[in-house]
C-alpha cells in the first residue's frame, strides 16, 4: 500500500481517483429511484470491487449484492457480506466445491441455462434442509448466455425443482441494452408459463444501468443488479443515464511529451484506461479541457488530440473521464478516495482479478 | 500463489498457460537472426514482465532488457537485472528521485523528446563522474513520442551534452509498423545531422516484433527491443512474424454456456484476453477447432461464435490464442508454465500492474 498524501497533487500518475461525495449521492439517487420504480437493488459489485463500498450499497438498503465470479463472492464473504447472488454457470468439480464452501457460510444464489450445469449443482448439493436457490438466466435478446424461449425457461424450473438440494428461484437476464420493453416481455411470458406449471417465480432480476433510469413503475423485474451507477463513466454520460458532474472515477494522469501543436501524450496508457470503449469513439476526454480527447492508446502512452484552443503542457496533472469506469478498476491495485482535492483514504481493490 | 498442479486438466479457468519449449526457442530464433542482421538485442519486458524470462533473454545474449515505467525496473533490478533503457520521458520530482536511486545500482538508460524532461533530468542529474546515459526519442511516422525532425534531434542532444550530469547516447525510435524502411531513413538522416554537429550516436534503437523478422542487415539501426517475440499471438502470425505453433501464450477456458448452436460461451472475457484487438477481427480464436473464434467480450464471459462445423460442448476446457498477449500478462497474478500437457512451474506476475 502507498502512504497516503495528502492531496491528489502528491498522488503519482497514473492513479485512479474516487470522488467519494458522488459515490455516497449516486448511492443515495439510485436508491430513491428503485423505491419509486418498486425494485429491490443488489448491485454488481464488478464496478467498484471494494468490500467498503459493497457495504455501503447494502447499508443504503441493497438486499444483498452480485458478483460475477465465485473468487469474487470469497473476499466478499470474507469481508462481512452475506446475501450474494452470482448470476453465472458454475462448472466443475473444484468450483463447485468452493461453492458448497461459500454456501454454508452465506446467503447465496446462482444461475444456470442449461441442464448440464443443473446436474453439475445437484450432484454437489444434496441437502432438503439447506438448498441452494437457483435462478434460470433467459437471453431476452442481449446475446449472451440464457435459455431460448419460455418453454426451456420452464424446463429447466421444473428439473431444478426435482434436485431435493436445489430450489427454483425465479428468472434472471442480462438485458439487451437500450431496449428494456423487450426483456419486460420476455420476461412476463415467461413468467406466465412457469405459474401456468405450477412454479411461482419468486425473483424476476435484471440488470444494466443505463436501463435502470428509463425503466416504468409497472412490470414484471422485482430486482435489479446495476454496477456501474456507482461511479457512471463517459459510456453512461452517452447513454444519457448520468451527467459529467455524477461521474465519480477519474484518472490522474501526467502530460509527459507534446510532440506536434494538436498531440500531446499522457503518462496512462490501455493499461491504466483500457482499450475497452463500449463502441465509443475515443478512449476518454480531460476532465476541464474541453477539446482534449484521448484518441489513441498503446500500453503505457495515452495520445491526447487537442482541438478547439485546449491547451496542455508538459508536466500538466490531468483527470480523465474514462470510457469504461469497471474495467479501468479492474488495472489498479489501489484507489485513491478524495473529496474535492483532499485524499481521504486509499484502498486496495480486494477483488481485483479474481477471475476464477 | 497457486499450488502447482500436475497438468493442465487440473487448473482453474480461466488461467494464462506458457509453453516454455516454445519460449526458449523463440529467444534462440530471435538471438540468432538477430546475429545474422547485425543488431543487439535488448528485449521489452513488457510481454512477460517475469524477471525470470528476462534473465533468460540476458543468457541467451541479450546486452540488457528494455521497461516502460520506473515501476517494472524497480522489479527487474529487484531480481538482479543489471541493465535496463526506459525509453520514456521520466517527469516530476517523486519519479526522478526513483530514478536517481535506481541509477545508483544499475545500468541505466533514458530517453526524451524534449528541452523540459532534459531539463528535469539535469536538475536531479549533477554528477560528471557518473552521468546517466539519455537518447533523444524520434517520430520517424509511429506517431507516438518523439522529436519532428533531424533538425529538432541535434538541438535535444546539444542540451543533453552540455548538461554536467547527463551524457548523450544516441536515437531511439517506436517504429510505424509495416514501414521498417521509413524509420531507417529518418534515423539515418539524424545520424548524419549529430555527426555533422559533433554528436557521435553511440545508438540507434528501434522496436516492434513484427517488423525485425523483414529488416535488411545493412542499416542505421544498432540495437533492437523487441518484446512480443517471446510468446508471439494472434496478431503476429497474422503480420507474418509468426506461425501459430511459435505461439507460446495460451487462455485456458471452460465452456459454461451453449445456448444456440452456433453460439458458446467461455468463462474468459475482457478481464482475461483484454478488449485490445490491435485492429484485428475477433478476439482470439480455439487452439484445434477451427472455425471458432471468439467474436464478442464482456467482462467475464468470451462469445464464440461456431462455424465450419466445429462442436464445443458445455464442460469443455479449451485454449484460446489471443490477439495480443502483452495485455493478456497483465490480467493475471500468475502463469502456469507448461510443457506439452505437464505444468512446469507457476510464476507472479512480478511487474504486473507496475503503473507508475
Amino acid at each position: 500500500m502507498s502512504m497516503k498524501p495528502k492531496t491528489i497533487h502528491d498522488i503519482e500518475t497514473p492513479a485512479v481517483l474516487i470522488d467519494i461525495d458522488r459515490v455516497k449521492d449516486n448511492i443515495a439517487r439510485a436508491r430513491a429511484h428503485a423505491d419509486r420504480i418498486g425494485v429491490k437493488l443488489r448491485p454488481h459489485i464488478k464496478t467498484h470491487k471494494l468490500p467498503e463500498f459493497a457495504k455501503l450499497q447494502v447499508e443504503a438498503g441493497a438486499v444483498g449484492i452480485t458478483c460475477q465470479k465465485i473468487g469474487e463472492a470469497e473476499v466478499m464473504a470474507d469481508a462481512g457480506l452475506t446475501d450474494i447472488f452470482l448470476p453465472y454457470n458454475i462448472i466443475g468439480a473444484t468450483k463447485l466445491a468452493r461453492l458448497k464452501v461459500l454456501h454454508d457460510r452465506i446467503t447465496l444464489s446462482v444461475t444456470v441455462d442449461s441442464a448440464d450445469t443443473i446436474s453439475g449443482l445437484a450432484g454437489a448439493f444434496t441437502d432438503p434442509a439447506h438448498p441452494l436457490k437457483v435462478l434460470v438466466e433467459c437471453d431476452t435478446g442481449g446475446g449472451r448466455c440464457g435459455v431460448q424461449s419460455a418453454e426451456d425457461a420452464v424446463a429447466l424450473a421444473k428439473l431444478i425443482a426435482a434436485s431435493q438440494g436445489l430450489t427454483f428461484g425465479g428468472l434472471m437476464t442480462f438485458p439487451p441494452t437500450g431496449k428494456p420493453k423487450d426483456a419486460e416481455t420476455w420476461l412476463a411470458n415467461a413468467r406466465s408459463a412457469l405459474v401456468g406449471a405450477g412454479l411461482p417465480c419468486e425473483t424476476v432480476s435484471s440488470g444494466g444501468t443505463p436501463d435502470m433510469w428509463q425503466k416504468p413503475a409497472e412490470g414484471v423485474i422485482t430486482e435489479y443488479r446495476p454496477g456501474t451507477y456507482i461511479y457512471f463513466d463517459r459510456y453512461q454520460v452517452a447513454k444519457d443515464a448520468a451527467t459529467p458532474e455524477h461521474c465519480a472515477l477519474t484518472v490522474l494522469a501526467t502530460v509527459v511529451s507534446h510532440p506536434t501543436p494538436t498531440r500531446a501524450i499522457l503518462d496512462s496508457g490501455s493499461k491504466s484506461l483500457s482499450s475497452d470503449t463500449l463502441g465509443m469513439a475515443d478512449y476518454g476526454e480531460i476532465v476541464g479541457v474541453p477539446g482534449a480527447r484521448v484518441t489513441g492508446l498503446s500500453e503505457e502512452h495515452g495520445i491526447v488530440t487537442l482541438s478547439d484552443g485546449a491547451v496542455l503542457v508538459i508536466g500538466d496533472r490531468v483527470r480523465v473521464l474514462p470510457d469504461h469506469a469497471c474495467v479501468v478498476t479492474n488495472l489498479f491495485d489501489e484507489v485513491y478516495l478524495v473529496s474535492g482535492e483532499t485524499v481521504v483514504d486509499i484502498l486496495p481493490v480486494a477483488a481485483r482479478g479474481r477471475l476464477t
